[in-house]
Parts: structure tokens; sequence; C-alpha cells
């Protein structure tokens, strides 16, 4: 496993972060000299995962106080760098009271902790035997070390109860077939990748037994939206009678977000998915709270209705 | 549009296939001097799409025929290809009877003008403004010419019924950014290309009225195999109300097998969705006919229950 310095830190007046849309083929780094050129990592997808992004821009708000950077200047750009994952702003909302680099890194150590509580109340859910699904990233890459949902899986891999992941590959950017699928060999979990068109033969054949995904913003209402494909997953589970799993930190879930409509979804360069012929890139959608059998926080396994449960689970 | 000769002819004892594995960016033939040749060039995926395989074997046969093969030979090697279109066995059953050079150019250009009349019974459906999504290609290169769902979204731009269509790209070979993308180019049908996940976002943002593609078999019982993918959408159309169309001539029918549980689907190498992970690549999925709101043959538009109405519209 990628220990969490190696994935980002703060040193020698850098933000330093493992350039994730280099793996697998290689482990390099990207050193980020100012919040921009943290802004601008964040943006071209150096580092990604909703909490890791949050760590990210903390990470990056320590530098610019460190460095005597105007501090109002360098949270406007960290916190426009991406429009979808409400961590940034959590991260940067906690970081304004404490720019300090310490604070940053207890921010981070504390996500990690969180994902490594959530693993365990996931891998409670899950019976032995268990063939589940995967979306997107949601290792340690993600989150900065362990991992929300794929922390859910190691876990659950751990005491036994796992005997197979399906990795999508997750189209345009591969997350699944790139990051995952390093993630879980690394851990020694069997997996497979598919395209993220196969998911629905693979249920009705009878051969995923739950669909487990993180998140990048969970509204008051509990409608969650993540990367582009996981409402695709809800429907697809839910018409096989298949749990869909959400497994993020309380710093995903934005009260101040009322439901999934309110939430706003990137588009990004159309070139990611063609760059021959006119194309749309949302890349993320929103799944709707009823198809949600569970939202994992390391509160605990919250069920329907989530805008009770939800609002109970953050700290204050 | 590409004519029926420029995708597959016989010509100086070689069938000659536009090799479809390069388009859009370049237009190369692949000339095939014997029938295993061309069953070299169908499992290569040279040539693809149920008719134009069935239609590429024909030719492969009335080859063999000429240059003094043993047809029995021949004809094994041909129909063991590919295993999930029945196309390719129709084809080749009809070619026994007579397996001449003009018999296998008619067999091809009546195959094309089943696309015609297929389109003309699919845009019968369609009202004014439709924004149709369809999936892998089903255009004329998968015909032969024409095409069958493309041939149908070409007959319905030219009455003005078509506004939009959303591509999906379909993974992994990309049948529908390069292909697909490439016919409605070619036919000026305003278009966008999008991953195969995007599609339940756009059925749930009410950015797609109907679901078109072709087939590859059609059991007695209305179950159809298509691209894998295709499931995936009809369980996401009728979870938004959408309805599915399947666009195929009757040569994709087959009468002699009962419902999709026997229609066997083709696992292609799993190095097409990754060279570096495990991975499985079924190349279809079997869509139940509860899920799909008609068939369109050249006989007409066909509903449930489809037993009667597609053992009806067989030419016998």
């Amino acid at each position: 496993m990628l220990e969490p310095e190696r994935i980002v830190r703060l040193e020698h007046a850098a933000v330093v972060l493992l350039d994730q849309r280099r793996l697998p083929l290689e482990l390099v780094e990207v050193r980020c000299r100012s919040a921009a050129e943290v802004a601008d990592a964040i943006r071209a997808m150096v580092v990604r995962g909703a909490p890791a992004i949050g760590i990210a821009a903390a990470y990056g708000l320590a530098l610019a106080e460190e460095s005597g950077e105007d501090l109002e200047a360098a949270d406007a750009v960290l916190r426009a760098s991406r429009p979808t994952a409400v961590n940034l702003a959590w991260a940067l909302d906690r970081m304004r009271e404490d720019p300090s680099p310490e604070h940053a890194r207890a921010l981070h150590f504390e996500e990690v902790e969180r994902c490594r509580r959530m693993s365990e109340h996931t891998a409670d859910l899950l019976p032995r035997g268990t063939r589940a699904l995967t979306h997107c990233n949601a290792g340690g890459l993600a989150t900065g070390g362990w991992g929300s949902a794929v922390g859910a899986l190691r876990t659950a891999w751990e005491r036994g109860l796992l005997t197979h992941v399906w990795v999508d590959e997750t189209r345009p950017l591969l997350q699944g077939a790139r990051l995952t699928a390093f993630e879980l060999e690394a851990a020694g979990i069997p997996h497979a990748v598919v395209a993220d068109s196969a998911a629905a033969s693979l249920m009705a054949a009878g051969e995923v037994d739950c669909v487990i995904t993180g998140a990048d913003r969970i509204a008051a209402n509990g409608d969650t939206a993540n990367k582009i494909g996981t409402y695709s997953l809800a429907v697809l589970a839910s018409h096989h009678g298949i749990p869909l799993y959400i497994v993020a930190p309380s710093s995903t879930v934005d009260l101040s977000t009322s439901d999934g409509n309110a939430i706003p979804i990137e588009e990004r360069d159309p070139a990611e998915v063609s760059d021959r012929f006119p194309a749309r890139n949302p890349a993320f959608d929103v799944t709707p709270a009823a198809l949600i059998a569970a939202i994992v926080t390391e509160a605990g396994a919250l069920r329907a209705p989530f805008g009770e449960s939800l609002a109970g689970s953050i700290p204050r």
C-alpha cells in the first residue's frame, strides 16, 4: 500500500504530489511551489478523488502561509480548481482557522483514520463470499491513504469476506483500469477489469453481490454525486436487486446542499472523450438517495431516510 | 456515404475489405486471397457488424468456389470465425445453394435494400424533434451499406424528424467513437460522442427520446444479442420510460434459437480491455424481449409478443 506521504505531502516549500495521471506505468512526483500550482495540479487531475483534493488544497494553503502568499487569493484559486467535490471547500474552511503545515498534516491523517473506520463499518455489511463491483478509484490514491470504497474492500479481504472485485475501467480517464486495479494488485485482492458497459450483464449473470463506490458530494437528503457512471450502476443494481453502498468520510457530506439538483456537475474537456468528433464529457452524475442501500461514513452505516441520519453523523 | 463496394467486394480473386480497425484515421483496404484469410479478417474485426460479417463470408465462399478450394472446408472455417452473429450461418447456408460471385453480390445488395426498408419503418415510429442515442456501429460499415440503426437515423434526418444523436463511444473497441461518429459526420447529422457510462445521466436529464441499436442475433422469443452495453441501455431506458428500438434485417433473426440463454456470447481477448491487469471481455450481452419496444425488420415494426410476429416476418 502507498504510504499517505507518498500520495501527498508538504516539504521544502513545495506540495509534492504523486502524478496519478501516469500510474500504473510510472511513479513520478510533481512539485507545486505555490497555491496556484497546486490548483493547476488539481484541475489537471495530477491528484484526484474528493478527499485527496481536499488534503492537497489544505497543504496548498499551508504552503501559501509559509511562503507569505496572500491567503485570500490562495484560498480563492484553490477553491475554484474543481467544482463538484465539496471536500475542497471543507478542507479550506478548516485551514482558514489555522493555516499551519501541522494543521494540514493533522487533517490529512485524520482523513486516513476516518477511512479506516468507514472500512470496518462497511465490511460489517458484507457476507462471506462477496463479489463486489466498484467504479472509478476510491482507493488510497483518492483519499490520501487507505481508501474509502477500496479501503472497505481491503478490510473485507483481510476479514476473509471478499472473493472477487469487478473493476469498472471508468472512461474516459480509466481511473479504475489504471488506479484501482493497481491498488488491488498491490493488496493481493483477486480482481478483473471490465468495460463500464459490461456491469449490467455481470449483474444479470448473478456475478455481482454488491456495488461499492466513493462519493464526491453527498447532499443533505442523501443524493450523491460521484464519477460519471455511478448513477448508471445505481439503476442497474436496483433493477437486479443488488445493494449499492456509498463509502465516504463526513467531509464529503454537504448539509448546505439540499438535494442532488443543487450539486454543480463539472463538464470536462470533450477531447478526453473524442479528439476527432463532437463530444460531451460530464465528469460526474447524481444518484438519488432512493437507489442507495447505505451511506457509510466514519460514524457508521447510515440508512434511509438519510436527512436525519446524515445530519446526526457530522462531527460539530 | 460509403458505397457498398467500398466496404466489401470480390475482385481479381480476392475479397477486398475496408479495414474498419483503422477508421476514421485512414481508409485502407485488406485483400483476402482465400476463405481462411476472410475468416481471419472477420475474427480480427477488419470487418464487423452482423450483416457485414455475413456478406463478407458469402464473398469468401464465392472466392473459394472460384479458386477451386474445398467448399466444405471453406464453409467450416468461415462459419467458425465468430460465434454470436447468426448472419454468418445464414449467409453461408444460402451460398451453399449457389456459391457463385453473382449470388454473393445479390445477397449483399438485397441486404442493403432491406436496410433501406427497415429505415423507413423505423422513421415512421419517430416524432419530430427526436434526440436518439445509439450504441456501437449499426451503420453502413456494419451492414455492407446504408446501415440498420444508423440507416434509420439517416432516414429520420432526411425526413426532418431527427435533431441530435448521442453516440456511445462503445468500449473497448470504440466502434461508436470511430465508426458511427464518422458516418454521422459524413451524413451531416448533429451528434456528440459520450462515454458509455454517461447515457444514464443524459436520460435522467431528459435529453434522450429513444435508444436505437442494431442486433447480432434475435432469438425466436425476441431476446436480442447485441454489442456489450446494449442490455445496460435497455434497463436504463426502461427505468426512464424511453423506448428501445432494435433495427435489424431478417437475416439476424434465428428462429432455431428459442431464447437469449441459448445465444453463444463471444469472450474476446482480455487485452482489449487491459494489457496490464486481469480483465473480462464479453463482446455481447442479451437484452430480454420485455425491454424492447419494437424490433424493426424489413417486414415492419414488430411488437411484443415477438414469438408470433418474428416468425411471421421471415421470408420463406
